[in-house]
């Protein structure tokens, strides 16, 4: 049962209201259905972006301005439910990057999270986090922590691309961006490549080791040792009806999610697979990484193959069927929601 | 330094982004200056409202529509620099509510979390949360948790007034909004009243109590015991220059914020106290309980007595000067910032 | 079915055993039934020690030695199982203070946790811990944490009486005792009386409040507001069928135990009331506060009235029966325990 | 400035506590100076085993009783100054364990945590934790947790060593020993073999995992692995000066110790390099896994090699010196004493 429609409108309510309105007051009952719904509805809609014509207009994009010039060469995929919010869910964006060979993107700091999904790179193909260069290959998870500084080049032939996701549209909704230029194109590197991996990574940490902050100091998630991970899990076939092997990239400091707000997540559906309705608060962006399939979200359904992309919203039930076994990535603002108790899920038909 | 501003729009790129607008793509070149601010940047204006000015609409509202027709009859409190969008601040909600001789605002619950500041009321006004009911008196800070049944009722001769405060519109940016009619004006009362001050506030907890969630089991925090604790702590004259003497409403649960989203304050500001400026990323809703004096946020001042509501926006510079000794309530959405890594603040000048 | 008992001693194996033991080395399968027991099994007995009877002896102890000369006058109360030991359970002591008119129980601080509950005092009986004195009443249950300097004084016409809780044998086990003189009988007093009270026991808590430790910054918990709220509960009826209405101590700013190491209780068992059997792994130290009644531990029975002090070793099955209402204070160690993954309890029988 | 000593005795003194002794009570000024210790004053000594002396004992052993008859065939490292209580230090217990080809120590659990350190392993030792059986290689850190069925075999032609650390002297002095029998000498295996490393070891963990526990769901913390980091972590030449390049054993679940009660950690001190003195109040178990050293502990010095093993007590000043480049694991009780607040340390000269 839901919350009431608003009240009948007469005159003399209207009359009030007009009065109400030039001294910053709103009468409530003409709104709360609208603010306090029984289930999530918002604009945000479902929504898939084919890998190929993205790549086209990114590629494109490349020719009519630098990564210098544009800070980061990035175009946006905006929610067609929410054009102008530069969002691809009601609190998250997603964009994908180019850096051409030879070209850096500048180094800065911001308090948003971001995380890389890379999609495209050859040998060479880099990005820099507090002072430690990792190297990017395909279907590795990079994050970048709040207020760090971070720096991308390419230093391969080849283009390189990725997916970036960051918490933009809650950071403003928060009122709480701040920002920063390094001053140069490139941070120093003061570290080994690989060493927050050795570091953080290998189920030891510092003796003594203060975190000082709730991202994983750990910021390049490789992709052979995730997908590694999932082809293990396949062989003691414990599949999730809803989910079919799914694991979260975690901090190794807490077991909490890799970044404050936004969560993480590689799964494997098997051959012929075909998941159980789910539905959750937490509007969610797949990119398939290996294989195809088609998901059925709400009244829609998409085909999809490797690396297209697509938004499910909040409290839309989303069914995945794969034909050859499939592995997607996928991040939503998961982590924000249980930090606040928002978070809900219901498995199976309603 | 800030993020360089939008790069030059040449009649190519613009035919180049007219495309893409058809492909629900957005050139992030465009917008991140305005997205990446490098310091807190919103529409969220400083404001105050003078209670007797509110007073006299609500009481007009309640003869145009009853608590019943209105669900509940609250005037809200909307910033001038985000009208149309029910806020305060950009994730918070205020409203002024008004329940008449006699009235019942029927039982319901949601996942929003609810506070009520008590403004007006005589013996007999009175709130129910999960079972229990609570007398409400001046100055009572209470709460409805998240999901929690709740209903209010007045049974004395005069008017029973409060502030809501909410986090509506941070659950609508998070897309997580359910709600349910309790189908019956008021929910039975199945525990005696003050159960809860007994069992969760006297510094004990019953032997293996689980919380189940993330806010107080205290739902009434009663005004004389808060106002106590201030009036016993002046004595040990330990002055914050920022903040005079400010304690934080917690669970005693786990010490963490009474609610899972918003923080809640009571500071008492010595006679003559001024005090030094602060600024901070959370955006706060103040109300003077008792004294009166003059705040000055950024660039405007507000002077105020007894019940007055302004609200600070994120990062502006807050100065607060006292005549007589005052207290203020204050609420604003710390409590989700600093679980998101989001809160800083500035003591001092700049 | 438990681990089996120690093989045979054959004379080749005591020939090999006896060289063993030049070494520094034990076979442990001569041992291991013995420290890995299918159920607790220690040295530890249930016994009881009657108040009057303690209390004669520590008046004479009154006069055999002063407070200064002792350090502190306290007559240990020693578990009959473990002469020797210091200790009323395998790594709890308790003792019988006595600081007598006028006398001083000087200044020092230690790692060691202590408890104190209240059961002989006049207005003038104090203790100060870290610059605060509070009043001692009948029934308060007092803390100094680790580490904090604390000092006892009676500046009224009557002996002040209390019993003493500390985890010595607990400390001395981790082998981390220290210690130190203040240097002078009496430590200054820079708080207010009631300054903590004020300040993190009524529901709110300083506004950045850093703990520093995991003791409970609330040093007295009056008997007062303790049993007013276990009176309060009394009306709601929800008696535990192993515990009546039983509620636990805690530290206001995490909603842990008072104490890093020792678990804290107060219990009401309402007028013929009669417990279900229990049993749990942390031994237990009662002290009857009001009434009487009987207890049967294991296969012993305890008949106990006001101030009398018994204690039950772990996994003993303990049940209560009383005739007028009582109220039982307890401690042990389960604070540690729950901390460590070893508490147990088993309610009903076996 | 320490407690004072105990008091004079007169001859009323030694009649009255000639009296209190009959009653099952002490007086505390007695004792007091030797419970409350200015610093950690224990009987456990440094002392060191040499494995080739414990290897042939052991091997001894090997012919004089079965694993099945001893349930398992250990040689207990006891403390000389802990005589008869089967202790390395006032709370842990080492000991060295051996499985002959063909045989099985059978299965069996109990609240006490495990550790093994393998020593002498070819393909073929393995043991099974909780359905899952792992193979074991030398310097694998392996772990059996609370109440976790275990049982160990040997399928290879040679024998399997290791070193045993348990903390059965804490659990014993917590009075909370559970254990059972599985009834059968082997548990059967459930789980595929790397299942648990790639289900928690990856920095990843299964969405909604409930640990339901303080242990690592890790059980084996491979060698390789552990030396892989360190190896790399040399090249960034932070070397801490009291303890080279020191990583601790962590639970991914929480990045929480190891094991409940016990902290586990691997170091790497490169050639020639020389410690700063340490001390610590948690005595600490050493193991040289490779290269050769001298440590000084307090007044006395031990050369130790590959295999070796040493103890330093709680609150002794150490120092290692090395010539080659040494690894050594170690272990002590530092994860309880930092849940219960009681750790310390002093870099650097007193």
């Amino acid at each position: 049962m839901s919350l009431k429609d608003a009240p009948e409108l007469t005159p003399e309510r209207e009359e009030f209201y007009g009065r109400l309105d030039t001294r910053s007051l709103t009468p409530l009952w003409t709104v709360l259905h609208s603010v306090v719904t029984p289930e999530p509805k918002s604009d945000c809609r479902a929504h898939m972006w084919r890998y190929d014509d993205l790549r086209t207009f990114l590629v494109e994009a490349g020719s009519l301005i630098t990564a210098k010039e544009a800070e980061r060469r990035v175009l946006v995929l905006e929610n067609p439910g929410l054009r102008g919010k530069t969002s691809i869910t009601t609190d998250l964006y997603a964009g994908l990057q180019l850096v051409t060979p030879g070209e850096r993107a500048p180094a800065h700091r911001h308090t948003q999270s971001a995380l890389r999904l890379i999609l495209e790179a050859e040998p060479g193909a880099h990005t820099t986090v507090n002072g430690e260069r990792t190297q990017m290959s395909y279907g590795d998870f990079i994050i970048t922590p709040p207020w760090g500084w971070h720096d991308h080049g390419n230093d391969s032939d080849a283009p390189v691309i990725w997916l970036d996701g960051l918490d933009l549209p809650m950071v403003s909704h928060f009122d709480a961006s701040f920002a920063e230029e390094f001053g140069e194109d490139q941070q120093p590197v003061t570290r080994e490549s690989g060493d927050s991996l050795a570091r953080y990574a290998a189920n030891m940490l510092p003796v003594g080791y203060d975190a000082g902050g709730q991202a994983s100091p750990v910021f390049n998630y490789p992709y052979d040792r995730a997908r590694g991970a999932l082809e293990k899990l396949k062989a003691q076939a414990e599949i999730d009806p809803c989910q079919g092997i799914k694991l979260q990239y975690v901090n190794p400091i807490d077991g909490g999610p890799a970044m404050p707000t936004i969560a993480t997540f590689l799964q494997l559906l098997p051959k012929s697979f075909k998941t159980a309705p789910y539905r959750s608060t937490d509007a969610t962006v797949y990119v398939a990484v290996e294989g195809s399939g088609r998901s059925r979200v709400g009244d829609e359904a998409f085909d999809w193959g490797p690396r297209d992309i697509f938004v499910v919203p909040s409290w839309k039930e989303v069914v995945h069927e794969v034909a050859d076994e499939a592995v997607l990535f996928s991040f939503s603002d998961r982590a924000a929601q249980q930090k606040l108790g928002l978070f809900r899920e219901r498995r199976g038909n309603s």
